[in-house]
Formats: C-alpha cells, structure tokens, sequence
C-alpha cells in the first residue's frame, strides 16, 4: 500500500457499542487501507462525541448530522461508510455520492430497487464507487468456490441449496430489534436483512442469475410484524434450480449460513462457521477438503490466495472477509478499474430479489420474476 | 424372546445381490426375531435357487412366483416381507394379507392413496399387523427427538428443515435404474423413493401433520424421466411450516438425511450418517450433544435406550435401526397391542404426499392439501 | 455361505445382560456363520438357564461349568467362544483346543505372555484356529488404512499417534468393574483390556512391530488398584516412533479410538467413533476423506470392500467389525488357509505388550524391549 | 482506548513477506492500540525500506541494525517489538530493557534459561513489561477453559493431552527453515518452536505446573539436524500427569494445537483450528459445546466475553488472538499494574521445559525436573 494513495474516509453510524461500525473499522485498520477523518456516529450527542474521542477524531469534524458531515468534508475525504439504519441509506448515499464521494453502504442498500437504482445511475454517472458489504462473498474459501465453478469443476449447475439461519429473536431478553420495525427496516425484516447475503453469495459463486422466485414467508416471533423466516424456491439461468431457507427464529443458531451447490461432476459445500475450509465431493473418488491458503490454492484461485493472510492453519474469521471487500473497494477508487466487490450491481438485484419475495408471498405462494 | 414364540417368515424379492433384501434378513437375524423358512427371491431362477440354497432354505419352499409362494405358504407362516420392485408391492402385500399373513412391505407401499389405502383397511378387517420400513424412524436418536419434542423440550415447532441427498444417479457407469421407469417404479421417483422417508420422519419426530405443500420436481437427470429433484414446501398443523431438499442428483452425497427442528425454546438437529448423536442447541445455554445410549438418555427416552443394543461409543448404524423396527413389528404380531413401528398409517400418509406433490407440481407449484 | 459347511459352535461366558456376549452371538447370526447349539453362560444356573431358554438351545446342551462343555460337546461342536473374564481363558481356551476344538477367545488372551504362547503352540500343533477379537482391526476403514500403507501412499512412517480413552471409571455410581480387581483380571486393568486394541492397531494399520516401550502408568481412580490410565512411548520397526494414549478416567468420553499414523508423504486419520471414513492428509493436495464402500474404495482395498455390507451412507458400526472378524475366523477354519483375522500371534505379541509396559512402569519409565 | 494515551512502538524485524511480523502489525492496529513508528525490519537495507515505505514509516525513523534503533529511538517510543530470529531475541530484548523500553519479544524469549531469566530480572528491577506471544492463551475460548478449571467445573484434573502438530517440514518444495539451523534457532527447533505453546497452554489452562517430564525426540527430516518431532511426558503439580505430542514432520497437518484436559467431574476439548468453540464432557450428562461471545459465556468468564470482539457466529481468528494479549500488555504498561498476558515468568519457564526436554533425550528418556 503506497501511504501517497492512503485515503481518507468518513463515516455515518457505527457508534461505539453498534454492532457492525467497529468492524468495518477494523476491516478499514487491517491493511492499512484508510484513515478515518471525520464522523458522524450517531444523532445522540453524548454517543457521538464519546466514539469520537474514543477513536481519536479532530472534533472540528465530528458532525451533527449526515447533511453537516457531507457539507463539511465535501472533496476533504475519498469515501464514506454509511453504516445507519436501513431507512436513511437512500437519502446519505445518495447526497454523499453527488457530492463527489465515493460510498460503502450497509445492505440493504435501500428500501426499493427504485432507490437502488438510481444509487447505481449516479454513482456510474459521476464515476464513483459504490461499494456494499456482502462480506461472505469476502472469504478467501468463497472465492475458491466462485473459481472452480468458473473452471468447470463442478459441470454444470443443476441445484443450490443455501440456508442462513440465525436464532437471534429467540434470545430471552432480547430487545425488539428495530430490524422488525417497518419504519426503520423498510418493509422486510429477514429477507432484506440477511436473505440478500444469500441471493448475492448464490449468484457470486454460481455465475448464475436468479430469474424468478417463488417465497413463503413467516412472522412467528411477531405476527403483526415484518417476515421473520422464509422459505424461497429459486429459478437461476441456465435451468438450475436454487432452494433457501433463512430465518431469524431458528432457535440457537447462530450466523449459520452453508452453502451447497450440486453439479453434473462434482458438488460444493461452504459452512461460514468454519469458514477456512471448503468441501468438494465428486461421484467416483474421495471428498476433497480444501484449506485456506493451502499451497495448492494459489494454482487454481489466485484471488482466494490473495485474500489470505496468514498461513493456513491460522485461522482467519469475519472481519478478514470484510477487509478483503473494502481491499478491493480501495482498488477500484485508486485505480479506477473494475475490482471484485460487491457494488451497485449487487446491491440493486438483491432489492430486486426482495421485492420479488415480499410479492410472492402476497400472492400466496407464486412464481415472480426478478 | 421366548423361543416358543420365535416366528416364522417368507420373503419375496430380495435375491443375492440385491440391495435391502440382505439388509432385511440380518435386521431379522439379529434380534434372533423370526426364522426365514420360505421364499420366491427372484424371478429368474437360476437367481432365486442360488439364494435359497446360500440360505439353507427347504428347496420345497422356495417358488417360482409370488402366487405360488402365497398358495403354498397359507398357514406355515407368520408374515412375508416384500421386498419387490413398486410396481408388484401392492398385488404381493393384498395376497398375502388376504391369505391371513402378516406382511412388512417396502416402500413405497404402492403406486397410489387408493391402493395403500385398500391395503390399510384389508390389514385392519382381518387384524393383520402391517409394517413398512420407514427405517429412519428406527434410529435410536430419533426416538429421542421424537420424545425431546413431546417433551415439550423445544417449545412450539416453528420449522422443519430437511434434506434427503443422494448422488446415486450422478454416480458415472451407473446403469439406469428401474427407479427411474415409470412403468416398475411408479408415477415418482425421488419423491416416492427417498421423499417418502424425509415426510414420514418429519411427522414422526414433530408429532405434527403435513396438511399442505408446494413442489417444485425436476427431472435432471432424463428430462423426459421421473422426479429426481424436489424442493417441497409444507404447511403442517399448529402453524408450523416445512421446507424439504431432496434429490437423487446430488452428486457426491452418499445418503444425507440431515433433519432440523427449530422450537420457540430449542432447536434439534440430526444426521443419518452420524446417526449416533442428536444435537440440541438454545438460545442461552451451550448446545447440548446428545450420545446413544448414554445414561441420561434413559431417563428421558426409554424408547430410546431400548432401541439402543450396545453401549455408547460403540456404534450402531443402518441394520440396527431396521431390526427396531422389526422388534416393534413383531412384537404387535405376537401380541396384538399397538407398537412403535411405521404401518399402515404412515404408507397411506406418504402416499398422499407423493400424489399431492405430482399434483403440486403439475400445477407449476400450487399449494395442495394432503 | 454354504450351508452344508454351516459351523456349530459352544459358547462359555456371555449371559444376557453382560456387555460383550450377546454382541458376539449377534455377530455370528449376521452373515450366518455358524448355529450356537450349546453353552455354559454363567456360573449362576437361573443366568445360564435363562439365557439359554432365550436362545432356544437345547436343555442337554446347557452345562454348569466349562469343563463339563468341554467334556461334552468334544467332536460336536467346531468351535467354542470364550467370552469370560479374563483369569479364566487360558484354562478354557487349553482344554477346548485340547479336546480338538477351534477356538475364540476374548482378549486379554491370557494373563501372561506364557500362557498367551501356550496357547499359541497347542493351536498350531493341533492345527487349530484360534481367534482373538481385536474387533478394531475388523472395521473396513481400518482394512483400507491397512492397505493404503501397504501401497506406500504414505511413504515411509515416521510417527503413530493413538488415544484410546473411556470415561467409564468416572461414571457416577458405576460399580468398581471386576476389570480393576487383580484376581479376575490379572496384573493390569487398562493397558490389558483397552491397550491391547491400541497395540493390535497400530501393528495392523502399519505393518511394522512395536520393538520397545516407555510406560508411565497411573491408578487415579483407586490408587491401590490396577493401572487406569497409560502414556506410553514406543520405538517400532524402521526406525518409527510411536505414542499412545489410554485410559479409564478420561471423564465423559465413551470409546474414544482416534489414530494418527503420519509418513513421508502423507498421513491418515481414523476415528472408531466416526468409523465410516478415513482421512489422509497430504503436503500439497486437499485433503481426502474416504467413506467405506464408495466405488473408488474396491480398486484400492478389494479387502475394505468386501467387508462392507451395506451401500455407502448406509451406516455400519461395531457389530458388523467383529463379524468381519468372524467371517475370516470361519473362512479359516473351513479353508485350512491362512485368513486376515487377529489369532495367536496378535494374542501373544499383545501379552508382550501388557507385561513390557508393566515392567517399565515399576522401572519408574525406562525403556522395555517387547 | 484514550487517544491521549495511544502509545508509540518499534519493531525490529518482521519485513514484508515474514510471517509474523505483519500479524503483530495488524494486531496492534486492530484496536488502536499503538502506533508504529521506527522500525529495523531487516538488516537487507532494500526489504528494510520497502517495509517502511509501505507502512509509511518516516524514514528517519528506519534503521539499519537494532543498535542504532535503540540509541535512536531511546524516550522515543513505550515499546519495542522483536520479531527476529531466536538468536538474536537475547540481545535485543536486553538492550531495550536497558534502554527503559516495555519489550514485546517473539518466543522462544532466549537460547537459555539463563538468558531468559536475566530478561526477566532486568525488566522486574527497571519495573518494564516484558511480553511473550504465547497467543493461544489469548483465544476467548481458552481463557474460558482456564476460567472452568478454576471454578471447579472439572474437578481434580488428573491428565491432560495436547498435540501441537505441523507438517511444514514435509512440504515439497519447502526450503530448509532457519528454525532447524542451531546457529539460529538455537538448541532446538520442534519443542523450542512450538512446544513451548503447548507448554504455556497447559500450564495457562490448567493453573498447574509442570514438575517434571521425559523426552524422546526425533529428527526424522534431518536425522543430523535439531528435533522435528517429540513425545513428552509430564508430572504435573497436584498429582496430575500429562502426553505431549508434537511435530513439524506431521505431514499434512497444518498448525494442529488440540488440547484435552480430563479432570473427576468433566473433561474440556479445544481445538486451535476450530476456535470459536469449546467442548465440555461430563459423566452424566450430554456434552456441552461452548461458542465464543454466547450469552452465556459472560457470567461464567467475563474475561472471555471481553476477549471477543464479534457477535457469536461472526469467527474470530488467529489475529484477534494476539490482538487479545496486546491489549493486556498494553493494559499493563498504561496501568502498572499485572494484567492477563504471558510475560517474563512463562518466558522463563518455557525454557525450563526446553533443557529439560533436551537434558531428558540426551539420557535417552529419563525423568528430569523443570
């Protein structure tokens, strides 16, 4: 990392105690890609301040609110992190990138595809870059995966199978998250909060497209709430068939997200809790486990070896596969070439997967396009 | 077992070489249960005398054809196990029961709702015990489970998730299948041949009933073929809903019947091919693995434990799990009381759920009621 | 098997109710080997009769004692198991031999090297078949890792590793097992009941002989009792090393038998508890797990494949490892030939084993030749 | 983390491209712990200044030898971090003690107990913080071990059993490492490279120490070379005893450091390459898996709780490990007062274990005392 091109970023949300703004300031120290200059961590002062002192932060650029940070460090940051609720990610990507910065927003990138959309237009109409965290497509073992589809390892594609399963509105004592709150949330609950990390995963490794769904959705924790568990048959081009399932009310789970894709030759299987190993099983010779950063890894998957730190055997988790998306996030602003990060492509088809699960469902149960 | 009530059995289908008819003969073997003493093994002959002799069978016993086994046998044994191909399941299993034999048949107990449900009711007129090895249901720690959930150990049951995977029609120089023929194995073939199973276990365990689904069937393999693909949403009683994968070109998968139960208060999990462990995670205690026949399982699951011949740490598999079922089946015919094996009940049930599943899918995914 | 060469055999100890007989008599129904016609399973009459009515044997051949077994079952029976506690093999396994039958005897074969070589020299001299159950080695993994060494996939070894470890002794209210009393069980509890699999294992798998041992033994559970924990170092053939790990007071694990034997060029893993598959790590390729009887297992291991009953995913365990046994046990004695079975040798070296191990312990750990 | 008290550090060795050096890097970034503000990473003068132009290092501040690093950088910076090869650890760490410097110095912290302890003395008299990487220790799930020891949840631990097994030196390809030249590693590679882990680890976990132990090491790679494979048996304090097993010639495994502890009460199983987890085994009752960061991980050790930085299901690794024990080293440099991090004491003590590992091989397998 040349320290001439270290950037500069701000960032919005993430307050000392959220759960996901200090990792992606983790993600950001890891490799030195960037220093962070000015915030605005929270709409509570007390919050703001203390993160921001925390952090060691100028408080000549510590902000009130998005719209004084936006105003304040207009061409005085490269990018900016919008790590907020999901209800305001329109409207801060949105005034940052036509402010000339380029954006790494939380998913979902926005309410609608409609938002989404126009996120992408003007991100590509001003040259910027929009980058989104589908951080599981940031594992060194996902990349792998991505390659030896890509090689033909696996023939071709007939079915995939993905579960990401979280136990979390089952925890006694657990506060009503605002992610079931339609205000806040937007008007998913489980498939915009995590069934887009599903969609995006499925589509990355596959080099498949999602063509239409077909969605059952559930609000056990909360009737009268937003969907907390989901069903959802996938059609993918090329005439594979996908099935998810994913919940926030599998009791006991924890991030548990496994990947299971089926070819003609050879099938794959991905677990993000044990996320430096991948398993390929074939029909006729032994299952084969790969690890991260195994000699053998560089000669088929460059990118996963590029993507591993340390030497296989010590572990690599979360927040590696997170640096490994901001890596090349970085890339794309410094060189201003297309990168392997998930960005408004990716961010506008996974709204687009929601809105087509949200009216499946509504029908009862019916086969929608995306 | 008293030696005085040591039964005596005839088995059609299953020569030398074949698959379940050996497994069937051992599970009988191996709690010393019943005595084979008649048989038509095959059709060709060559094939049903080589057996019989391997057997040490009376060779005035053994028949040319089913009919002549059921003539001749009326009266000199307890009950016949069929172990044919689909089609001749339902002729066999009504012969014999119209003869006074007690019959365990294989799966699926016929090609359709109306023929198993005639079998049901012949069974029931002539109070004649019949069995249908559901073998799954045997397996020590789905006893367990089953128990765990009545228990009320799991809360309210808001989900199923199971998969049945295998990659045998994947597998290279592997000739087609009779499964694959409509004309032997019926109008399905995974549903019917491996779908079968996941439904009946998921009702077995959940204690709950399938009372809808969706399908989505493909035939990947041999587009112009039967089912070798489905992915099966349910609707089950108490609001509870199910997702199924199951497959036949699931390359590289072995036989995974891998069942997840998720309760408002626990979730289980369970793997046939780790079949000696049952895993129960929580929301706020560390998941608790469960082992066959360790001592606290007695005092939870009786069942369980006396399913369970040697002690933990010494592995049971596939054979014991079908002789359960064979104790449980015997032990009806000798004493007449209601036992915890799969019959006719459950061969009715999953019939309705292959024809609601053909029916689902012919729709282009509807939901049908069972 | 042909019937008209159906064996008969006597067996001496295993009332119902006792942990290992009743798994030999279902190991010898399984593949049809041989018909028990006649026993002494207990001292205790009401145990003896009531096993034998059980078991449908004849009242005349059920006999108070072993010598009046012996006496009157000579030149009616093939073989005899002996399946008693172990301070009376070795005068059960003479006179059986000695009356002209083959036989099969429980390890420890005897409480001393002597006794053990006695044996030996009777069988060979008789030209008797004499079986000993070390029922690990009967496991078709185990039969592959054999064969894999033998075909040098792992190169030169270097190293063994094997743990071997119950909990058994730390099971509260488990009464003091007549294993750890000296009387019955002779000068060693754990290095002679459980070592002795180890040491069999690890010379089966490798091929290559245990030619010194550094013992440390310890009597955590009744310091005034027999040894119930073991570390033992052991310098093998060619220049291997080796190391063991065994005990009685390994707190909560059942039947832990997990071996690691790493060459030159790759190294293999198996786990009795897992024992459907082998792993074999390698420097610079994924790592490969095996399963029994998929298709690639034949072409590497016709002698893996053959003692595999049932499909791949079709789970197999304990019982079908000793039956392997047996099925070669038998196979030698209607052959006359040489079988893959444990026998005397396996019963003498791994009374060696037992009395070097002792030795070395009351050195306070100095290294014993075998 | 106070910005005003952000500390400023050295580091010496560690260029681009070293294994470890780059790991402590972003350790101590991960949570703002220290600038990184002089360096010697290499006495090449070119991968010196390559090193530090990309860290952004003012290159006034880069020096050519670690002598001239300490005269330049005296009062200039809290801490030196010493990332060299063993040979020169001694030197170094002296001379930066001397000079009033906190010290960070890789393991083993000398070539001698005697170097080490002089370290530990200068340091103890000038009142500095002398800090080991013992980074096992520092994973959450192994402080929770060491926390359920404590609390009795084990009882009386009897054995413990630990791999630390790598099979980097059967790597094709793979040149020879300076850690097997003794003008460099010193007197020993296999146990002073990684034993010494697994000796701290013990130690760490179980609050026992090591009294005594024997040694049979082996130099299979290089049979003229230092030991690349040892089995190391110990007495512990309190009557228990312990089994080492440890190897760089374990070809195939990858950095293998799997710890079992079995007390009266329980058992604990921890495995380095599964982190995230902790299994406990009782008697009596299902076995319980422990996952980092789980609710109820912080009653049981809220040192545990704090070590984490992720929500459970979000994998922390091998960084954040070493990050946990920089933060206490930072802790207790900032506050003078004892914080948990291995330090002078296990510095010493480890090299203890390594004379007397080689004082016992010499002898051919004697006990000696630490």
């Amino acid at each position: 990392m040349n320290p001439a091109r270290k950037l500069r970023y701000a960032m919005v949300g993430g307050a000392k105690g959220s759960f996901i703004g200090p990792i992606h300031r983790m993600a950001l120290r890891m490799d030195c890609l960037a220093d962070l200059v000015a915030a605005c961590f929270a709409r509570r002062r007390a919050a703001n301040l203390e993160t921001a002192a925390e952090l060691g932060l100028d408080p000549a650029r510590v902000y009130p609110d998005w719209q004084s940070l936006i105003a304040g460090e207009k061409g005085r940051v490269d990018f900016v992190v919008v790590a907020t609720t999901n209800e305001t990610h329109y409207a801060i990507a949105k005034a940052a990138l036509e402010a000339g910065m380029h954006v790494f927003c939380e998913k979902p990138l926005s309410l609608s595809v409609k938002e989404a959309g126009d996120l992408g237009r003007i991100a590509k109409r001003r040259k910027l870059v929009l980058g989104v965290p589908f951080t599981y497509t940031g594992y060194p073992m996902v990349k792998l995966a991505r390659d030896l589809v890509k090689k033909g390892e696996l023939g071709r594609i007939d079915k995939v199978h993905l579960e990401y399963v979280q136990g979390s509105f089952r925890r006694p004592g657990k506060r009503k998250a605002w992610k079931s709150d339609p205000r806040i949330a937007g008007p998913s609950c489980v498939v915009a909060d995590i069934g887009v990390h599903a969609f995006t995963m499925i589509e990355y490794v596959t080099g498949l497209e999602v063509r239409s769904l077909l969605a059952d959705l559930s609000a056990y924790g909360n009737p009268d709430g937003l969907d907390d568990d989901a069903s959802i048959l996938m059609r993918l081009s090329e005439g594979a068939k996908g099935a998810l399932v994913t919940s926030k009310v599998a009791t006991g789970e924890e991030n548990g997200v496994r990947l299971r894709v089926y070819g003609t030759k050879a099938s794959l299987y991905f677990d993000q809790e044990d996320p430096n190993k991948l398993v390929v099983r074939y029909p006729d010779r032994p299952e084969a486990v790969y690890r991260r950063k195994a000699s053998y890894v560089n000669s088929i998957s460059p990118r996963s070896a590029a993507a591993s730190r340390f030497p296989a055997g010590h572990h690599e988790g979360f927040v590696e596969a997170l640096a490994n998306i901001y890596d090349e996030f970085v890339a794309a602003i410094s060189s201003g070439a297309a990168r392997d990060y998930p960005g408004a492509e990716e961010g506008v088809r996974s709204m687009r997967f929601v809105e087509a699960a949200l009216a499946s469902d509504r029908k009862g149960g019916r086969w929608v396009r995306l």
